[in-house]
This record gives C-alpha cells, sequence and structure tokens, in this order.
C-alpha cells in the first residue's frame, strides 16, 4: 500500500490510533494520534514526537508528556517569569534540563537577560526538539544561549559562575533526573546564586504526587530562607495540577513581585500575567496541608 | 461462574475495564474500573455509577464525569462558599441541577443558611446519588432542604419565592440542561434575586470550549451589573480547568467579599479557603481575552 492510500484511510477516520499516559497504571489521558513522526532511544530514554489530533505535535520522554503544541505556553511561563519578576534585575538564568527549550525562549523575552545557560543530559531531546518545534529552534539559536550536555547535578557542583536565577525544568524523579530532587543538588545550587538570587524547580503534582512535595519542601525550607510552591494548570501533566518551588534567601515571591514592571513591560504571553503571578500562590486547602 | 471467582480474578489483575470520557472523540480522560455498580437509563439520560481504582466511585450522567469519590469536593465549595462570602448574609439559596446534592452539602455548612431549595429535572439521578454517595444522602435528609422535580427553567419563570443566592449546577449544554445557558433563562433568575443577591453559574472549560463562554458572558453582562467569570481546577472535568460565572447587581466578588468571616469561621474544606477566593478570579491570560 503506498503512503498516499494511507494518508487517505486516516483521512476518512478509519485510523484509530491512541497513545494514552497513566497515572499508576489506574487513570490517565488518551490521545488520538494522526502520526508518529519520530520514535527513538537516546543514551537515556525512549523518546517520541506525536503528531496528535487536538493537542497537535507532542514531545514525549519515556512515555510522558512533556510538551505539546496546544498547550506549550503554561509550563515555561510559569518557570521563567515568575523568578523574573520577583528579582531586582535578573542578567543571567541557568536552566537545568529544559531541552524543548521553551523556559529558555521566555526568558529572552526579557531585553535584561543577558546570558543564558542550558544543562541537559541528553543531546538528542535538544537535536529532535530543534528538529520538530520551531520554537526550540529559535531559542537555540539566540547568541546569548549556551547549551551543555551535561549532568546537571555534575555541572552545577563543579562550576564557578554564579548566575542570577536558576531554574530545575527536570523530568519527574526518576533517573535520570531523580537527582534533581536531592538535598545535596539543592545546596550546590543556592550555592552559585548570585545574592538576590532566585531558584526555582517543578515538583510535580500535589494530587497524585503528595510524597514527592513533603519530601522536597523538608529539604528546600531547611536550605533556603524563603522556599513557597504556587500552582498552575497544565491540561497534559498527570491530574493538570502542577508545583513549583520558589526559592530565595532574600526574594519573597509576593512582597518583592514588581508588579508594576510587570505590567508596563506588557511582554506577550497566554497563560503569566501580573494576576496570576500572586494567585498561584494561592493554594488549596488540600495542598497547604501537606506543606 | 461464581461472583466469588469473578472478583478473585479482579484481585489477580486479569480484569482490564475502562471507561474513557472524551472530548470531541480526540482526547480524554481514561480510568480503569474495578466494578460497574449501576447502569441505567433515566427520562432523560443515561445514568452510570463506577467504581473506579483512582477515583473510587463516580457518578456518570451520559457518559460524562459528573463526581467522583476523590476529587468531589472542589466543584461544590467553589460554587457554593465563593457566592456565600461575597453575600451580606445570606439565608436562602436555589439550586438548579445539582442532583448530587454535594452543593447543597457545602451551603449546609453554614448555620445562617436557613433553607435551600434544589430543583433537578431527574429524579433519578437523586435517588441513585443517595444510595451510592453517603454524602449525597446526608444533604437531602437534611429538614433544611426542599427537593423538586422539575425543569429549572420553568421553576424559575413561575415561581414567586425570591432567593439570596442561585446556583446553577447543571450538566453541559446540551438537552436538558442547555436551556439553563440561555438568556432568558438568566433574565428569570434575576427575577427572583432578592435585593442583595449573588447568581453563579457554571460554564464549562474555557480551553476546551471558548464559544460557550463568549456566548454566555455576552448574555449575562446585560443583566448583571457585574458579572465575573472565575476558574478552578477539577481533575476529572474535561481539561480539568473549569469555569464559573460570579453574577450580581449589587455584590462585588472580590470588594465585597468577607475575608474575616471566612477566616474566623472555619468551615471545613478542601479546595476553597480565603486565599482562593481571590485568587480564583485572577485569569490566565488566554481566557481574559476570551471575554
Amino acid at each position: 500500500m503506498s503512503f498516499a492510500s494511507l494518508t487517505h484511510a486516516e483521512e476518512e477516520g478509519f485510523w484509530n490510533l491512541w497513545f494514552s499516559e497513566l497515572h499508576k497504571g489506574n487513570v490517565g489521558m488518551t490521545y488520538k494520534v494522526k502520526r508518529i513522526l519520530y520514535s527513538g532511544q537516546s543514551r537515556f530514554q525512549r523518546i517520541d514526537v506525536l503528531d496528535t489530533h487536538e493537542y497537535g505535535r507532542m514531545l514525549v520522554l519515556y512515555g510522558s508528556v512533556m510538551i505539546s503544541d496546544r498547550d506549550d505556553f503554561v509550563y515555561p511561563e510559569m518557570i521563567a517569569h515568575v523568578p523574573y519578576y520577583a528579582h531586582a534585575g535578573a542578567r543571567s538564568a541557568l536552566v537545568i534540563g529544559g531541552g524543548d527549550g521553551l523556559a529558555v525562549g521566555e526568558f529572552l523575552k526579557h531585553p535584561s537577560i543577558e546570558r543564558i545557560v542550558i544543562v541537559d543530559i541528553d543531546e538528542m531531546v535538544i537535536e529532535k526538539c530543534k528538529e520538530f518545534f520551531p520554537r526550540s529552534k529559535a531559542a537555540f539559536s539566540d547568541p546569548k544561549v549556551e547549551v551543555h550536555f551535561a549532568d546537571g547535578a555534575e555541572f552545577v557542583k563543579s562550576r564557578d559562575e554564579r548566575f542570577d536565577i536558576i531554574i530545575v525544568d527536570g523530568a519527574d524523579p526518576i533517573p535520570p533526573a531523580d537527582v534533581l530532587f536531592h538535598r545535596q543538588f539543592h545546596e550546590n545550587c543556592r550555592e552559585i546564586l548570585n545574592t538576590g538570587g532566585i531558584f526555582v524547580s517543578q515538583t510535580e503534582s500535589p494530587f497524585y504526587n503528595p510524597d514527592v512535595i513533603k519530601e522536597v519542601y523538608t529539604s528546600l525550607g531547611e536550605i533556603f530562607r524563603i522556599a513557597m510552591p504556587y500552582v498552575a494548570w497544565i491540561p497534559t501533566y498527570p491530574s493538570a495540577l502542577w508545583s513549583f518551588a520558589f526559592c530565595s534567601d532574600t526574594r519573597h515571591p509576593l512582597e518583592q513581585f514588581d508588579r508594576d514592571r510587570c505590567l508596563s513591560e506588557e511582554i506577550e504571553t497566554r497563560y503569566y500575567n501580573a494576576d496570576i503571578h500572586a494567585a498561584s500562590f494561592a493554594l488549596p486547602t488540600f495542598i497547604r496541608e501537606l506543606i
């Protein structure tokens, strides 16, 4: 059968291919797939790029959705702009993980950011993102961006350079990304923060992974003077309620939030805005009770 | 085969029954089901009660999840307590739809509420909820609660009694619940609100159903002096981001929010709290742009 007739079958609706991401094997999201654009195995993980009906192109690592065309604005905006507008004037950012380049792309919206270093362990993730996602390609083409293919935990241990903002845009706490949830890693990150610096890490779903949140805050609360969770809605992530940890020794995310600057700069966003900045730190009672 | 061996197969993990709720046939949530506790057809719709692994018991109407044991706190808390604490001193509430009784249960947490009238078109929904969900049974047993089995739109048209709070806890805008999204219904609700009254309606997912939101706010914005959307995260609802419309001629949900009373009364909730009240009116940019 020729490729032309394969396409025809798909258009006629005979083609029913579904991809599901399950939580504990008991519940999950399921997506109707037009076509598998890429499937491969890097040194570290399985990598798939799917073209889906409702969410467009999707990057799937080890069977978990990382980004999709339709909802790729929420996570990168919330991990980048929240620390940016709580900082007194950030000029440099270190991104651990984040091989899709979308968080880098959000930092690049701020002309005051002069330098972004990104450290992802898996070169193939960056390659495939550049190949299939135009926004990733644009981010990695910017001369302000320096890419390292390395273990993020090793990188921060050995680095002399300091940063104004460090974000951990890593995968779930399973190898190779599990070290990004360890106390030693958090301490090393603090060591290479400039005075007035801010550290932000993704911390999983408070609904499906309450234990991760409990554990990580015990450690972060001892390392940083300020360690506060904030949340965002991400429809393709398990339970769709996602949490981040905002940590700093000097900058409070609400008291030091520069609302006027945030309003006046009018960067283009689809989720983040000055009201959302503050609102994302208001926690549902069941999350409050975890911490 | 005896029922005992059926149960055995289930425990051994041989039993793989999945229920999925799809959006546009292209994406959805999928749940592993232990057992179907009830399946039937009322005069108005198909009714199922499922026992699922991750979410416990679930009420499913016309194939859409309405409530589950695990996440049944978010929706009823957010549709009841937001108007309650924005009101100067509500004593009566009218619930249109809401046959699960959970919103009624939230109003009953406030001793100042003396009377709750609930109007659901489908008696069988209430019957089945009382049979399978203990919280529903408790709500409907309270002497403050008066139940009518009637068309909500007809009920408000012919009613003389007035209410301090009216909430529309109806299903999606397809028959029989589609009339609850019509302008005439909203106008009739306003007619039977006491002075200082508040009207709240669920208004679907802003991510999957932006057209519903656009349309409903055109009408609500002309009928009420104040018509403001607020959002909540509900993991079993399509996209997990849900919206509600807060409407009143005199009460602003933030300026007239009685934060001190909310904090001092300490009602037991798992999602709603004073910070969430305010934060739920902060809208992601893509929702702002709809309205």
